[in-house]
C-alpha cells in the first residue's frame, strides 16, 4: 500500500501550461472538463494557474501547487520541441531521472508508420518518462499522458489538447482514481434570486448559513451575485445521492422560507423557463409590448424551446408612433404622463394583451441611457406593466449601470412581476 | 519618486478570487480583457491563477505572485460579506492596517440614496483600504477598487463583474499605468467578418501571414471563430503608433482585400453599431419583423446607445395569426409557402416597413429548434428578407447548431444583408 492508497486525493490543483493562454484571446478550457470529472468522484479543485512555457515559473508554480493540494494536474508542455518543458520540469522537481521508455517509443514509431511517415528524431522527447511513473497511452496523439506518485502526492501529466486529454483522462478517473477514493463525491444545489440585493440575500441566509459549516455533513455556501440576479451555491461532500439530499434538501428548504419569494429557481432553470412553464401549466399565453428592452424579453422568453406554444407575440414600439398604431397608447396619455410613466406601461400591457388575444400582456417603457434623463426621470427609470383578465399591476423602478446593464434588469424585472403573480393564481386557469 | 516609477511595470500575475470560478460550469474571463490592456501598453502577463474565497491559499497564492511580477492584479472577493476576503489578505500580506476610508463611506451611502434605499451596515465593509492605498471609485457597483505601491512591488484590487472592472481598469491604465510604462508596446488591429467559414477565411488569409512573420516587425496573427462570426487579431511590437500602422495598416488593407466584403469591422464596432451607423448616415430608420429570432435583431440594433434615432418599431409575430394582423401577410401566402419560406419573409419585411413608414424592412422566419424541423425544412432553416422602397432582397439559410446559437447565426446574417444592401447605396440618401 502506497501513501497514496492511505490517503485517497481530496483536493485537486490544475496547472495549465502554455505560453499561447497567457494571449488576450486564448484560454484554458480543460480545466473546467477536468473540473467536472474530479467533483464527480469527489475531488475539489482548490486552486488553477496558467503558466507560459518556461522552466523556472513552472517550477515555482508546480511546488506551490504540491504544498496546496493532494493531486496536481498538468496540461500541456508534452509536444516534441524544445518549448514543451512539463515533463523535465516534473522530474527535476520531484527529483527523479528522466529516462526513454522502450514501448513509448515503440508506440510513437508505430503511429508514425501507420501515416507512412518515418518518425523525427525529435519526438523521442515524448517517450521521456520520470523513473517510477506510469506511462498513460494517448490514442489520439503523440504525447502520452504520466502517472506519478511521490510519496502521499499525486501528480498527472497530460498533453493540451482537449480531444487527447479527455480519453486519457476518462480512463485515468475510471481505471485509478475512482476505485482509490473513498466514494465521496460533490452534490451542488443552486438558488438563483432577483428582486433583492446581494447584501439583503446575505443579511437573511448569513444565520443560516453558520448553522450548516459546523454540522457533520458540512455545506460550503458561495453567493454570486451580478445585475438583477443573485446565484447561491451550496456543496456538500457525500457517497450517495440520498446522503447529500439529507443535507442539502433541508437547507434549500430552509434559504427558500427566509427569501421567498424572491427565490425563482431551485433547480437551475432560467427566470424564462420558469415563467414559461408556468405559463404551460396553466395554458396560457403571453404578448409583450417593450421600449427601452428593444425586444430583450421577448428574446428571452423564446430562448426557451418550445416557447412557440405561449408566446403569440413581441412588439418593440420604440417610436410614440408605434406605441399609438401597434397598441393603441392614446396620444394624449403619452402627452400627459409621458412615454416613460406606468400609465403609458399599462396602456402598452393592456393594448397588446387585447390585441393578441392573450392571457398576460406585458409592457415595458424607460429610459436604458446613456442619454434622455431628466431630474425627474434620470436614466435608468423603467415602468413595467402586467394587465390580465383580472385587472392589472404596475411598478416604477429606478435602475444603475449601463445601457445593457439597465435593459437586463428591466428584462428580469418584468418577467419576475409575471412570475410572481402567476405563483398567486390559486389554481391552474384551464 | 518611489520604487515603481524607477522601475516601470514589465510583467503582471493575474489571481482571480471566488469559489465559483473552481466549479466546472464558471471560468475566469477578465483576464482576457485584462491582458489585452496589459499588453498594449508593453506589460506581457506571466502567469494567472485562481483561487476559492479562503484566506489562506489567497496568501500562499499573493505571495507567489509577488514572487514572479511586478504588477498582481486581483480580480474579485470585494463584495460586503463574510465571503469576500480579497481586501484582507492583500493587506495582512503586506503588512498594512485596514481602515474604514470615510469619502469611500459617503459614495456609498449616496449610491444608496440614489436609489431610494438606506445603505446596509455590511456595505461599509465595502470601504475598508489598507493603510496607503488608493481608491479607484466604482461607477458601476459599490465594491471600489485599490491600488497599492508596496515599495518595487504594484497590486491592483478590481471588483469581479466585468461590467464593474472593466471601466475602471480603463481609467487605472489611462490616468495611471500608461504614463509610467515605457518603450514597446504591444498594438492590435482587429477585423471582424462574417457570412465565411474558418477555413475560407484561414485559405484566404493564410498567403499573406506567411509575409509578415518573416519581417523586420514581424505581426502576430490569431484567428478566432464562433457560430457566425470570425475575429481575425493582429499584433505588433513597436515604439510608436506610427511605427505600428506602418506595418499593421498596410496588413489590414491587404486582408480586406481578399476578404471584402466579408469583413464588417476593422475599428473594434460591433455588427449593430455598422448597421445603426450606415443608417444614421443615410438619415434611414429601420423596423424587424422576426418570428424564430424572437426579438434578437430588435433587441441588438438597440443595445447601441442613441438607437432610438433610427429604430422605428420591432415586431415578434410567433404566431401565424401575428404575421397576419401586425404585417398583413396573406394567411394564403403562409398556406401557400409554409411560415419558414423566403416568401412569406418578403412579405414580412414588405409589411413591416410599409406599415412603419421606414426605409428598411427586415423579416426574419424560421425554425431555431431543437424541434419544428422536417426532412424539407430542417431545424436551423432560416428565410431572410430585407425590402426597401426600390425592391427586396431574399434569401435562405440553413445553420447549424443549439437554440441560441441559430437565432445568434440568423440576426448576424439579418444584419450583414442589411449592411450590404446599404454599402452599395452610390450616396447617401438625403
Amino acid at each position: 500500500m502506497t501513501g497514496f492508497d492511505r490517503h485517497p486525493p481530496a483536493s485537486a490543483y490544475i496547472v495549465a501550461v502554455g505560453s499561447e493562454l497567457l494571449t488576450p484571446s486564448r484560454q484554458d478550457t480543460n480545466s473546467l472538463f477536468l473540473t467536472a470529472r474530479l467533483n464527480e468522484i469527489g475531488i475539489e479543485v482548490c486552486g488553477k494557474a496558467v503558466v507560459g512555457d518556461e522552466r523556472e515559473t513552472l517550477a515555482a508554480t508546480l511546488r506551490h501547487a504540491l504544498e496546496h493540494a493532494d493531486l496536481v494536474i498538468l496540461t500541456g508542455g508534452l509536444g516534441p520541441t524544445e518549448d514543451d518543458v512539463t515533463r523535465e520540469v516534473v522530474a527535476g522537481e520531484l527529483g527523479l531521472a528522466l529516462e526513454e521508455d522502450g514501448a513509448a517509443v515503440e508506440r510513437l514509431r508505430a503511429r508514425f508508420t501507420a501515416r507512412r511517415m518515418t518518425m523525427p528524431e525529435i519526438n523521442r522527447r515524448q517517450a521521456l518518462v520520470p523513473r517510477g511513473a506510469t506511462v498513460l497511452p494517448n490514442p489520439n496523439g503523440t504525447a502520452p499522458g504520466l502517472w506519478l506518485e511521490a510519496g502521499e502526492r499525486l501528480v498527472i501529466l497530460l498533453p493540451g489538447p482537449p480531444l487527447e486529454l479527455q480519453p486519457i483522462f476518462e480512463a485515468v478517473v475510471a481505471e485509478r482514481l475512482r476505485p482509490r477514493t473513498r466514494g465521496l463525491r460533490v452534490w451542488r444545489r443552486e438558488l438563483r434570486v432577483t428582486g433583492r440585493t446581494e447584501s439583503q440575500v446575505d443579511e437573511l441566509a448569513q444565520p443560516l448559513y453558520s448553522r450548516w459549516t459546523s454540522g457533520a455533513c458540512p455545506i460550503a455556501t458561495t453567493i454570486l451575485a451580478t445585475f438583477g440576479q443573485i446565484e447561491l451555491h451550496l456543496s456538500v461532500r457525500a457517497a450517495t445521492s440520498d446522503e447529500a439530499a439529507a443535507s442539502l434538501g433541508p437547507a434549500v428548504s430552509a434559504l427558500v422560507e427566509v427569501l421567498a419569494p424572491a427565490v425563482y429557481s431551485v433547480d437551475g432553470r432560467s427566470l424564462e423557463q420558469v415563467v414559461g412553464d408556468l405559463l404551460r401549466e396553466r395554458r396560457a399565453s403571453i404578448a409583450v409590448a417593450e421600449s427601452c428592452t428593444g425586444g430583450l424579453v421577448t428574446s428571452r422568453l423564446t430562448d426557451v424551446p418550445g416557447s412557440s406554444d405561449y408566446v403569440e407575440r413581441g412588439v418593440v414600439t420604440y417610436s410614440n408612433r408605434a406605441k399609438t398604431d401597434l397598441l393603441g397608447v392614446p396620444e394624449a396619455l403619452i402627452a400627459e404622463h409621458g412615454a416613460v410613466s406606468e400609465a403609458v406601461a399599462v396602456a402598452m400591457a393592456a393594448g397588446i394583451r387585447q390585441r393578441a388575444c392573450v392571457e398576460v400582456g406585458v409592457g415595458v417603457t424607460g429610459i436604458a441611457g446613456p442619454t434622455g434623463g431628466t431630474a425627474d426621470k434620470p436614466v435608468g427609470t423603467v415602468a413595467i406593466a402586467v394587465s390580465r383578465s383580472a385587472g392589472h399591476r404596475s411598478r416604477r423602478f429606478l435602475f444603475v449601470g449601463r445601457r445593457e446593464q439597465v435593459k437586463f434588469q428591466a428584462s428580469q424585472a418584468a418577467l419576475d412581476m409575471v412570475r410572481r403573480w402567476l405563483l398567486e393564481d390559486v389554481s391552474p386557469v384551464a
